[in-house]
């Protein structure tokens, strides 16, 4: 990517709500921040808004950098800005850190106004519903009715379905990548070790780590290393490392193989960033999202009263969230004669691919989003 | 199965080594033991023998029960029985455990002599090559020079195939099941991350956490729980759980579905049982056993000194040790005008086929084994 293209400094800004909001689970947030970014212009009738929802570790901080000196920009920078596929010439991008977030957004680490001490444990469970309708308590905030787009990947592409369902009148267009309408068993069973691994470190204290100083590094290291198998696919692993010896063999348990380098250097670094209340309450998310089960299991009646355009995306090589269950989206959808469009891209990367400039995949997004008609001075 | 084709009551016995074994790392144990089980009776030219390697978590204990009150028999009692397809009236089968081991064969958890005290972290890591060795030293105990087949899923799969490749003159069949000619990267990735939940655990003491009275129990049941992802195929844990809830949903991190209490219960059970050094070693054999990788990792070279006949046997569901890596070692042994059966499963199970009785998987192996000559009393 050239420099002219990049959306330059950027600032994260915080919304303050009072209004109490209620939880899927019955609990309620008396007051809650969201923190976001926006990148471009609000057009005069705010029919350009996209909002991007984030995935498992995801954050506000979607493209450009703090400063100058910042090593990377935001973690989707190769999708968002001037001239690249989701154009902030044309549109007004949104990203917001959830709910239960560890990046300034209410969540475990900040402070409970109950008692003036990080929430911890008490903090609740949210659920995608329950960022969606945050989401929306945002849009309000910044004066916007109706998205243009909303677009996520993962877990965001589960929040971009749930945009549909739950604000029917409020998003005009939907993409949803490499995503699913719940996730299997085995997706669970992912989730579950890697929480285990987190809640049976002995430093996890129940949760309240923080009140001991101490965090529960060597679980989240195990989450993270197991989650970094399951984003790459066993073609991309073997291509990247295949068998690679670091060295000639020791006959140890230290670092052997170039894959095992990796992956505790992934964990190392997770470990020492993320919340790992905000892990657990993001797999949670992930688990529990399953908008057919209130329709008896039935996606097509659950999607019946959609009213947004589809563009739903998957890789070939994702067996996280593979090209079958993007499917049973596209189905649903048809099963309602909505407007939906679908592509299954040939990527090796795995569940990964959805981060990745790949050409195929970012000429279908910057088709879908220039083909978007918006009004004011940014109408085509 | 009804109750007139099993062995019945075994007893395990123990052979002892003085002579030295060098092991493939360079290291040596001055003297060690193997633990095994024997079913059936060796016949007079002594052409009946059948040696069962077993993989990762198993043991000597093949077939049969110690006891009435058993609750359970051997685990390949399906397999191994008068009249099953490992028919015992034909055949003297041999079940051992590996060294390494925590079941009775020299390991971790034995005394090491030079000390009197658990050999712990001590204990040398052990490769395939170095359990066939040792497993060719208990075959000169018993008298036996050639063994009419050798047997293993999985790892002892490996083991199987390394026995046609150390000891050409030494067996006649050998049967190759879900197995592969070394590991993939993903493979080695997911013993990696569970050999870390090990050796992070604040109880794993360096390995040697018998002198302080503890087990890493947390560590080796992460490692099960993962281990139980992997055996199991996507499909198969559909099937078997899918997103079945144990009750209402609590929103919690407790137990809320019923494939989050299976994996609870796999793990706890494990880590009551087993050893956390022992699993760190076989998995580490797991990783290192490459038999090309002296060849320029041309395995047809490899296997060019070969004499025995092959049975080779995948299912299609096993992601773990996919069907293409099964044909890889039969492509290998076709170069080299090996003679070589091919039987690829449609079983749902994924990798935990291989234990279990499906009636098509049976049926090939009992023809195959029933087409196996042996001398003496037992020839066909």
């Amino acid at each position: 990517m050239s420099e002219n293209n990049t959306i330059g400094i950027v600032a994260p800004q915080t919304a303050h709500f009072n209004e109490p909001l209620t939880l899927k689970s019955g609990a309620a947030l008396s007051q809650f921040d969201l923190v976001y970014e926006t990148y471009g212009t609000l057009n005069a009738d705010k029919s350009n808004a996209v909002l991007i929802c984030h995935a498992l570790s995801g954050t506000h901080h979607v493209a450009g950098k703090y400063s100058e000196k910042d090593k990377y920009p935001g973690w989707w920078d190769n999708l968002v800005g001037p001239n690249k596929p989701l154009d902030t010439n044309k549109f007004f991008v949104i990203g917001v850190n959830n709910l239960g977030g560890c990046h300034g957004s209410s969540g475990p680490v900040s402070t409970n106004p109950a008692t003036g001490k990080p929430w911890g444990s008490e903090f609740p469970i949210v659920t995608v519903e329950d960022w969606v309708n945050s989401q929306a308590r945002l849009l309000d905030q910044l004066g916007i009715t109706q998205l243009a787009a909303v677009i996520g990947g993962s877990l965001g592409g589960m929040q971009a379905l749930q945009w549909t369902i739950a604000y029917p009148d409020r998003v005009r267009h939907a993409l949803v990548i490499a995503s699913a309408p719940n996730l299997t068993a085995q997706n669970m069973a992912f989730n579950e070790v890697a929480r285990q691994a987190i809640i049976t470190d002995p430093e996890f204290h129940g949760g309240d780590y923080y009140e001991h100083g101490v965090v529960p590094r060597r679980g989240l290291r195990i989450a993270r290393m197991l989650g970094h198998i399951t984003y790459l696919s066993d073609d991309a692993m073997g291509e990247k490392f295949g068998r690679k010896l670091k060295d000639s063999i020791k006959y140890s348990f230290d670092v052997e193989f170039e894959m095992e380098s990796y992956l505790r250097y992934q964990g190392d670094k997770f470990a020492g960033e993320f919340d790992a209340n905000t892990y657990l309450r993001m797999t949670r998310a992930l688990d529990y999202y399953d908008p057919a089960l209130a329709y008896g299991g039935d996606l097509s009646k659950t999607l019946s009263q959609v009213k947004a355009k589809f563009l739903v995306l998957s890789f070939t090589s994702d067996w996280r969230f593979s090209p079958a269950r993007s499917r049973e989206i596209v189905k649903a959808l048809l099963d309602n004669e909505r407007t939906v469009s679908y592509a299954e891209v040939t990527a090796a990367h795995g569940h990964d691919a959805f981060l990745m400039p790949d050409e195929h995949y970012h000429a279908i997004l910057r088709t879908y989003l220039s083909n978007i008609e918006v009004g004011g001075n940014h109408a085509k």
